[in-house]
């Protein structure tokens, strides 16, 4: 199962994955998800906004709530093999587990495909999970773009989807007693195979635009020059600055420059801010701090600048009840929270939500280089069927 | 004329213009070309490089060293439509001023057009005339490759022509007794309708390249992280302090940025440096102390660092005997140096160059705001009249 998605999307110098929501490689992981859930007889379920959820409903679960579990399948530019896919190859391997075992669910039991998590392609990271939450207003999401352009009416209308029935589908939300996500951890803080998540730190995403005046790098005397590229760097080196005083993290991982010429001073720069702490007050310090270094900058050079918010996350406490439940489920593993963005973070709002996380070794991830070790995944993969087969034996009701 | 190439391959959102060597545009520009030397039954003459020439060859031409005129129609990323195609439409323009005069040349009059001259596809500016004048290795040339990783070969080669027939046409160059080529002025430092240029400063390209490690943007602490955004930020600072305190000018308006996700620590950035000056040692200078200060800010944050001098040219003090004629002919224009390379200055090394400029009111260049009054045009075309009808008249015979 993991062999086959394993080549999906990947670029054969670096490793990295390419899988931005309705892209080829994306559409060709949704398919395969199609025929693991084929294979083993889950009925899926399309709802309004591109997500997916292949149900196993075994008789006498008729009008019980659900227990979800699944992730996402897209990611980031260069992305690695386990960031989401991991979370759905180990739920369909958990289900096959539990059926090898004899268990039968008394409830419902559904695998979910959240798309566009990463935000790679539109720029609103759990873009699915949003639109299914509430959590955006659909005529903001049918008027983002990607890189070229294309806006996500347009992308989805593509795709054979319609745009204008996007939206929270409370029907499909009332159905689901709890959502819970397994993933690769993402910054070296669990040292064990397996753990749970207490919260997901506040975190969220700006953009700069400095607007400054193409000319010839020539010719243009310095003190003429209205260069756009140095409040940028200006700015670059005030996020590392700032995070350091308020024990936040600040990343500028992303740049546009017009027009991009070798001899042609930029005439625009646009830069992406990537912003995270422990406390709302912490991020929104942070970025004030970096708005301020970047507006002296820009003023200094004679170059326009203007910040935008095009995504923000308040802290997320997942549901205690759920938390505890899991931890006894498993025995008394480690919980710990994460700097990392997730489907369950945004679902939790109207839904009990909950994670496990997988051992990562190195702590590296959006990279080729993220891992897991085999054993770990296996153990990941045991604790999900544990968690499921205690869920669905009753949680909630 | 003119009228006809002022649509092509211009973006209608910026007005800028994108004319990259051998992209639709740019074939759409050599068309024109070929169009409007039919018209006027001029023989074209293909160089082994991409190059053209329009001839007119009055019958008593033969076997006598030629009067070359001309510049390039390939654009900046974003360019203006000066820059270039001015040279050639005013070419055009004086051979029918000179025909509808009754002026017969004694010489054979050319009207070339250089491919690449920006080098805003393969890196190397002046492509065109450094393969015809010899200045540049064929096979360093066949490897260049454009951002999509085609290399000049292969794009060559698609183009119908033969990568393996590029370098230098001495055949050629012993026909022609000098070139005069006429540009847009580029930095306001023209204060006349028409100048003629004394030199060009010694300028080059170098290319920064900063490997760090990918990573997750919202997990990864500070101190673990070596995002190599961070010493490319340093690098864009330092280049304009070294800049002021050289007297010389930097420019950094190219950069990339991989793998470019919002959420994700950038594994590597490559950033090119424009820098250019009055002297070689105030450019070398300008570079050592930019690439010192990047090196430092590297080792600062454990990322790698390398820097390639993708080409420079040393300063060009143009044929001083052939400038005076052309001060003479004009009747004493201003006589001033220009930042910006030419081919005329690639040229110069192989055969008597000089140039016309035409003055630019904004000083404005390789930008959709890059203009000429229409006044100083013509004014640019009567002056290469009149320059052609002089040296045709018996130039260095």
């Amino acid at each position: 199962m993991w062999a086959d998605l394993l080549p999906v999307g990947r670029d054969a110098a670096t490793g990295g994955y390419h899988r931005f929501a309705w892209t080829p490689p994306e559409l060709e992981c949704r398919a395969w998800f199609l025929d693991e859930a084929r294979r083993r007889a889950l009925a899926v379920e399309h709802d309004p906004n591109g997500n997916m959820i292949a149900w196993w409903r075994p008789d006498g679960t008729e009008g019980r709530e659900a227990v979800l579990t699944g992730s996402h399948l897209d990611s980031v530019p260069g992305g690695g093999a386990f960031d989401g896919p991991l979370g759905v190859v180990s739920a369909f391997a958990a289900v096959d587990l539990l059926r090898r075992r004899g268990v039968t669910p008394a409830r419902p039991i559904g695998i979910g495909v959240f798309v566009e998590e990463e935000g790679a392609r539109f720029g609103v990271a759990c873009l699915g999970s949003r639109l299914l939450a509430g959590a955006i207003d659909p005529e903001r999401a049918r008027g983002l773009t990607d890189a070229e352009g294309r806006t996500f009416a347009e992308v989805m209308h593509a795709a054979g989807l319609d745009p204008q029935a996007i939206g929270p589908d409370e029907g499909l939300l009332a159905r689901i007693g709890c959502y819970v996500e397994l993933h690769v951890e993402q910054g070296r803080a669990l040292h064990e195979p397996v753990g749970v998540a207490s919260a997901i730190v506040p975190h969220g995403r700006w953009r700069f635009d400095f607007a400054g005046e193409g000319n010839h790098a020539g010719t243009t005397l310095l003190t003429d020059r209205r260069d756009p590229m140095l409040p940028f760097a200006g700015m670059v080196l005030a996020a590392r600055e700032a995070a350091q005083r308020n024990g936040t993290v600040a990343t500028v991982g992303k740049v546009r420059v017009e027009p991009g010429g070798v001899n042609a001073i930029a005439s625009a720069v646009t830069a992406w801010l990537d912003a995270r702490g422990p406390s709302d007050a912490d991020v929104r310090r942070t970025v004030a701090e970096i708005d301020a270094a970047a507006r002296a900058a820009a003023v200094a050079h004679r170059v326009g600048v203007d910040l935008a918010e095009e995504s923000y996350s308040a802290v997320v406490d997942f549901d205690h009840a759920l938390r505890d439940r899991l931890g006894k489920a498993l025995g008394g593993v480690p919980v710990l929270p994460t700097g990392a963005g997730h489907d369950a973070g945004v679902l939790s709002a109207r839904i009990p939500a909950a994670m496990l996380f997988v051992r990562n070794p190195t702590g590296i991830s959006h990279a080729p280089a993220e891992s897991a070790e085999t054993g770990d995944c296996l153990a990941g993969v045991e604790a999900l069927a544990t968690v499921l087969a205690d869920l669905a034996g009753g949680y909630g009701s």
